[in-house]
């Protein structure tokens, strides 16, 4: 029995996975992201919390076949690098992710774009697994974006996808990455916690932070919010409207573009809210869908919360006979 | 020498060219396209101004090798039938315009979508040979768009590259299809044209109307804009540079989906400003592109006013060996 591992590096945790050759999981690790430090202690992180999955699943991480890693930033799969991971602590420059992984594990490592790597694994493995063309939005910290045209993944000249960034309102709200507009600053997790602190700062009343101190975390979590929407929490449920809105607007532009078969809904926002608010965002997409006759089918994810890792460890999986 | 025809349908205008193996022109005629009455209308204007340019070229109608039309609205190009082509009178309904003009003409008649046929004029003739992956954008009465990704026209399921449908403006302007915020909304000439029918209705100075009966027009054409632009005129200015600035965010948003090598700017308005509104439509990108350390290369359409036409030729074109 061949084992690989895949580790899926986020902006809020690192989630590991061993697996065997059916994609079935035999050990699985989680951990929070550090955000402190720089690169290295990131890197140590995630090196440690693939060791915790491989424990889990009885078998020494020089052992798997190869581990792979759903990245964030500028991926150079070619020298192993990770660059500009905006989500990460310090780490604006290259830092060799691959190198380091793969002395610490001692195992070969191949790195790949995150929400590219998720997408994958939906279309292989999961919700979009009947689909020729796919649109993956991966609603967490941020807003990624994966894309299948006619069965292969479509990458542009390397920074395609970027649903995130698609302009929902010209001359609006300031994103993370520093433009105005962008679907991110109105549905990142990362925007609106910044949007909900602001609020708070300036007299608004909420239960966000009461519910965060509460879980002992120091981010607004998508649990956190899950929980604020049960108790109708007013600031909350705003803010979350106002991203289901944009995540609407900018989906429909896509499917304007693009006019793929499918959409799937995953990421941690996504995945925990779940069904209804897939829903909802069905709601959103339609006044702006110009091909409004054969709207494409809107799913959520089916892999849940491994979904990243389990694609990740694609990069690294034998191919199927 | 075997010659074909190739007939461009826009809402403003017909423009019919006679083509040679080598895409040479040989014959051209134009005429507008009729503003009252329904598809039969059109559609014998569209017969009248092929047959034009076949006498141009000293050639029956029924000598050549066959005839390609670029159509607005929803084409099927099995049956020979267009429908809803909203900027065409009365033509809601679907119209059996390929049969008709076979009849008329004498020849086989091939329908094609007619951005989509500019789009592959770029790519195999004009301004974008070099590339592999590029995004057209027609701006004209409409704003039309065409996608080529790994050298294929990328249609989705039929109702791709509706790049003048990709919201600029969540909750904004009204645009002719019925929806807010469209691209089109801002930058297409119609609904600039009843803007300003609007605004000088309410009392705001503009030299349009004037520009537009001293050269006998009923319509603001794109050199009726490109005139008052000359003169200084303001409220042309302002709604030239609300379109330029709507094209900038409309374009960002595809690219950063797309990531493609290169954009080809087209259309009635985009040929008759020219470079430098090219120049201008690329300063308006840049602030909402993701990968704005790589843009790609915007160009302006090559084959000019006739692009639309020569690409439809491409329809019924001998392949080149």
């Amino acid at each position: 029995m061949s084992l690989h591992g895949g580790i899926d590096l986020g902006g809020t945790k690192i989630q590991t996975v061993v697996v065997d050759e059916a994609h079935e999981v035999r050990g699985e690790a989680r951990r929070p992201t550090p955000h402190e430090g720089g690169p290295q202690d990131v890197a140590e992180a995630v090196a440690g919390c693939m060791r915790e999955a491989a424990e889990l699943a009885e078998v020494e991480t020089a052992a798997l076949t190869g581990v792979g890693v759903g990245s964030p930033g500028e991926i150079d799969s070619g020298a192993g690098t990770v660059s500009s991971a905006g989500n990460l602590p310090g780490w604006a420059g290259a830092f060799a992710l691959g190198p380091f992984l793969s002395e610490q594990l001692g195992t070969p490592v191949r790195l790949g774009n995150d929400v590219q790597v998720a997408t994958d694994a939906e279309f292989k493995l999961g919700a979009a697994s009947e689909y020729d063309s796919v649109l993956g939005v991966f609603w967490g910290t941020g807003v990624g974006g994966g894309l299948i045209l006619d069965g292969r993944p479509w990458l542009g000249r390397g920074a395609a996808a970027e649903i995130g960034h698609v302009v929902v309102k010209q001359g609006g709200a300031l994103c993370p990455c520093g433009r105005h507009g962008c679907l991110e600053a109105y549905a990142g997790r990362g925007a609106m916690e910044a949007h909900a602190r602001r609020q708070h700062a300036d007299g608004h009343k909420t239960d966000l932070f009461k519910i965060m101190e509460k879980r002992e975390r120091e981010r607004l979590t998508s649990g956190v919010w899950a929980r604020a929407l049960e108790h109708g929490d007013h600031l909350a449920t705003h803010l979350v409207d106002r991203a289901v809105e944009a995540l609407g607007t900018g989906i429909a532009s896509a499917l304007n573009l693009l006019d793929v078969e499918a959409v799937i809904i995953g990421g941690g926002m996504g995945v925990r809210l779940g069904q209804p608010y897939v829903d909802r965002i069905v709601d959103a997409i339609m006044p702006h869908l110009f091909n409004d006759a054969r709207p494409p089918d809107v799913r959520l994810a089916a892999l849940g919360d491994l979904g990243g890792a389990i694609g990740a460890g694609l990069l690294v999986a034998p191919d199927p006979g």
